[in-house]
């Protein structure tokens, strides 16, 4: 219990009303009942969560909100992408109101991504918003997910084009959680910590150069790197929690890995989407170097730090049948980020430097694209 | 054009950066292009409407939008409350995506409350929220569901459990569309208008016993019903935007009314909403007078006023099977507004003074009702 008390890490979202707290550290799970009362009293609870998650850390879950005499109702869907549709999205809904849970009552996320974006979208909607629990357990969820309200699903016609911001009350990122996930997606998850160096924090990459390996090992390297992503993407949150401005930032990388993403026919087993980003990012700053933006050995730190971590960091790292530019600039173009012909990218003026350019020439991409496949 | 700048009444729904105009006046319709391109911009539009309404008002709208040169699609639903079903949401929400419509587009909807609640949520969760304008055709979507923010769908659960908080950026309440409106949708609107009065605005409901006829009739009367109404609909709103607490006092009328029309199993051919409205607020005025909270006289005159403009006042006129105590008691227990295990329900002091009673017996609501079915 002393694990909600003293944390070894918590970082506030400043969001006024709508403001949360994550806690972060080892050991957190056997505390979310009594965290879960503590904030938001004797709600009844809906658990949503994956079969793969389920089996190994939903017991511990419910032993700890018994122990807080919680009452909750469990909903176990397939793991995987597929599961972020308007189908499990029904199927979720349905089984919160069946259980006749009111607005103060609460959707509890336990799991990656995929669940959190589709439980914090089914408390969104269900009478209009119901109170909304973060448990990430993968390191992209826990870095990245789980903070800034965003949530949904897919549509046929592309990724999250349905869904809602919607604040969790609380999140509680259990570190060692992660000692379960397989590597591939811890490394994943990884780029995202990266992520958040690159973009604004020289310091905190130039801490992972040094700390990577101990971050992958768990211990107090594994919460601090966490923690500092977290405080990084609440903080750019908190100053654009609707995305119209400075959040963009958060997609540094974004923009080509999710061409890369859908060129792989959105394929787990070629491309997920940490190593869509860990591959965009690298061109990112391939890119912005090319332009004479940023040091040409900024963007060989890049790199060589995501290449140690066991991430891709060009195109042709993707395996299967080769991805082709014109393709790649299609997708490009499909992009939420498109305005009136030109491109928005996230580009650097080297590490922890990034900028939004709004006004990106489509020629420019494809000619650095084209030399990027002739590598 | 000139309604635009000049309309014949606008009322401001005052919520900070997500506030917004009504604007309300005969022949507003036509000026619909240049209202939403003076405050959106040259916006892409999914116009939503149904087919009964498409058949009457849609050319006119699609006239003004082309007039003021913007492009829009159409989507036409069958009319009735089925259409407010997760199956049209999602035909909605994938013909706008498919139309590639971005954030700062607009749905609009052309309709009742049907379209306006469907269409409304379709553009809160299309790339987690796009412009929305409403455009409402019918005396109850006029005073009532296009004023608030209020958005959803059915259930197979129950009616509304599923939608989201989505403010328009603008409502366009033309009256003179109303005169196309079959006379019972009209009354049934009316019992919403009639609503503002007894809530908390005697002086309107004195104005209303002199000028019934004349709102039905249309013109300057029936613009200042409107005008009133969403007046006193915007203020509440405005105090109260997400509904915990002074916002419930417009459901004057509808936890009996709501019951009704569950018991008459929503067959519109039984009762519509506004009509369940009505004989909730006659049933909220005689309960209350039974209590000794408001005068039997004013009960009396409710009914009276309800009566003359065309509407029921008494369980026993709904036609079809004779609806029961038990029946109506148990969908009162399921409403949302029960908490453990009392009833809240809106009373009254009087013509225009009502109020949110938390705490009422259930005992003393069925043997009202019993009292009620005997007479
Ligand atoms: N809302 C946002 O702001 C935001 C931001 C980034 C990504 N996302 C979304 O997140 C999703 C990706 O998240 P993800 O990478 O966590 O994917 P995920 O949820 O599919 O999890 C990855 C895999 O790891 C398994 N898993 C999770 N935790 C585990 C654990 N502790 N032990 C063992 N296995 C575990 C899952 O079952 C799954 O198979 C995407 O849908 C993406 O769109 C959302
Ligand atoms: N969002 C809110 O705050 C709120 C408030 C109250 C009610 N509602 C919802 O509103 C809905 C009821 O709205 P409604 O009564 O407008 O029903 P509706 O939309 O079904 O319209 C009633 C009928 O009138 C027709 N119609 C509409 N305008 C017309 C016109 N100008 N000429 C001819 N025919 C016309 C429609 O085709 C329909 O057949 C319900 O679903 C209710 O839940 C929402
Ligand atoms: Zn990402
Ligand atoms: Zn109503």
């Amino acid at each position: 219990m002393n694990a909600i008390d003293r944390p070894e890490a918590a970082v506030r979202v400043e969001l006024g009303e709508r403001g949360y707290d994550i806690l972060i550290g080892s050991g957190l799970l056997a505390a979310a009942g009594a965290a879960i009362r503590e904030r938001l009293g004797a709600v009844r609870l809906a658990v949503v969560t994956d079969e793969n998650v389920a089996a190994i850390h939903l017991p511990a879950l419910l032993l700890a909100l018994r122990a807080a005499d919680l009452d909750a109702i469990t909903i176990v869907l397939p793991p995987g992408e597929a599961t972020k549709s308007l189908e499990h999205l029904e199927a979720v809904v349905d089984q919160v109101l069946e259980a006749r849970l009111e607005r103060g009552d609460a959707v509890v996320a336990l799991g990656g991504g995929v669940i959190g974006d589709l439980a914090g979208f089914a408390a969104a909607i269900v009478r209009r918003g119901m109170s909304f629990v973060q448990i990430p357990t993968s390191l992209l969820a826990q870095v990245d997910s789980s903070v800034g309200g965003k949530t949904g699903i897919n549509s046929r016609l592309g990724k999250n084009l349905i869904g809602a911001f919607h604040q969790p009350a609380l999140v509680l990122a259990d570190t060692a959680v992660l000692d379960t996930l397989p590597a591939r997606e811890f490394a994943a998850g990884y780029a995202e910590v990266a992520k958040y160096g690159l973009l604004g924090d020289a310091d905190f990459f130039a801490w992972l150069e040094e700390n990577r390996a101990a971050v992958f090992a768990g211990g107090a390297a594994r919460t601090r790197a966490i923690a500092v992503s977290c405080r990084a993407k609440a903080a750019i949150v908190a100053a654009d929690e609707r995305e119209q401005g400075e959040r963009a930032l958060l997609n540094l990388g974004h923009t080509f890995g999710h061409a890369l993403e859908a060129a792989a026919g959105f394929d787990a087993r070629r491309l997920v989407h940490g190593e869509a980003v860990a591959i965009g990012m690298a061109l990112a700053h391939r890119f912005s170097a090319g332009l004479g933006l940023a040091p040409g050995a900024d963007a060989e730190r890049v790199e060589r730090h995501l290449r140690a971590a066991g991430l891709p960091t060009a195109i042709s790292d993707v395996p299967g049948s080769a991805i082709e530019a014109d393709e790649l600039m299609r997708h490009i173009g499909q992009d939420k980020k498109v305005r009136q012909g030109r491109l928005t990218f996230i580009l650097t003026r080297g590490i922890g430097r990034a900028f939004v350019a709004g006004d990106v020439s489509p020629g420019e991409v494809r000619s650095f694209l084209e030399a990027e496949l002739a590598r």
